[in-house]
């Protein structure tokens, strides 16, 4: 590593040994919980967790129907990764994709019955997940803290809430 | 959703809306950092996180050296992972894998001088990008709460510390 040689503007800011352990567990968790949620959706229901936030998502809007750029930044994703993916939801008969009628230029993804039925035998299973893996192992408080620590993060990833392409 | 009809037992445990504003925090930064952090390694490294995180993690090593299981679960990765990154970095000169001399079934890997030159170069762009993404957003008593947070989430993503295949 670089020693400090008086030239201290130049120098990087290094953790502190504090910050370097909350480091380590964020990078351990960004690393490996997105395999693990992807496994209980892959295994039960056939579906990546970005695949299922985008059902989901649809799912709680009004008519069940999102502009495609409105729904890639609630699944967080950008609208190339969302294209991608709304095709293949869209051929398992989940989704389907129409022109917007208030701008011609814009395109709505609207959820199938199909895709509400398959939203309502996911979710069961998906939330039991998510409680296993992180909300059973929090209190209260720390899930709080945990909705203003991502939160504050999350504006630093994604300044607009919507992502780049 | 399903409604709930007396047979409590078989009612899914839902998020209320805290947890539920704490897990879509948690979702997003999941599925935005890894990118975040990926792009800036790239462009100017030419490493993904997960392959930073390998050098990184044996430069920290006595005599740079770790055998290959120890160094899959201090980058949070599978074996089958690591062994599949290991190849690309010892084709780039930045690490070698041999036999462990204690135990001929278990091989080692050893940062090479140029993987340590690597490391030192990259450091100072990569902590920037931690502290800009995470720690500039941050106050000491929140990395401390994402310390613990990230450790509990960890042990049941990971119970054993040590990914499996």
């Amino acid at each position: 590593m670089p020693t400090t040689d008086g030239a201290a503007t130049s120098e990087p800011r290094w953790l502190d040994a504090g910050e370097r352990a909350a480091w380590l567990s964020l990078a351990g968790v960004i690393t490996l919980l997105p395999g693990a949620l992807d496994a209980q959706l892959q295994r039960d229901a056939g579906l990546s967790h970005f695949e299922y936030m985008v059902l989901a998502m649809l799912s709680e809007r009004p008519d069940r129907t999102a502009r495609m750029s409105e729904l890639a930044a609630l699944a967080n994703g950008s609208l190339s990764r969302l294209s991608h993916v709304a095709r293949r939801l869209e051929d398992q008969g989940y989704l389907v994709r129409e022109a917007c009628a208030d701008d011609r230029r814009a395109t709505n993804a609207v959820l199938t019955d199909a895709g509400w039925d398959k939203v309502v035998a996911t979710a069961p299973g998906h939330v039991a997940a998510v409680r296993r893996l992180v909300f059973d192992a929090l209190g209260p408080e720390q899930a709080e803290q945990l909705r203003h620590i991502g939160g504050r993060i999350l504006d630093r990833v994604d300044p607009g809430g919507s992502c780049p392409t």
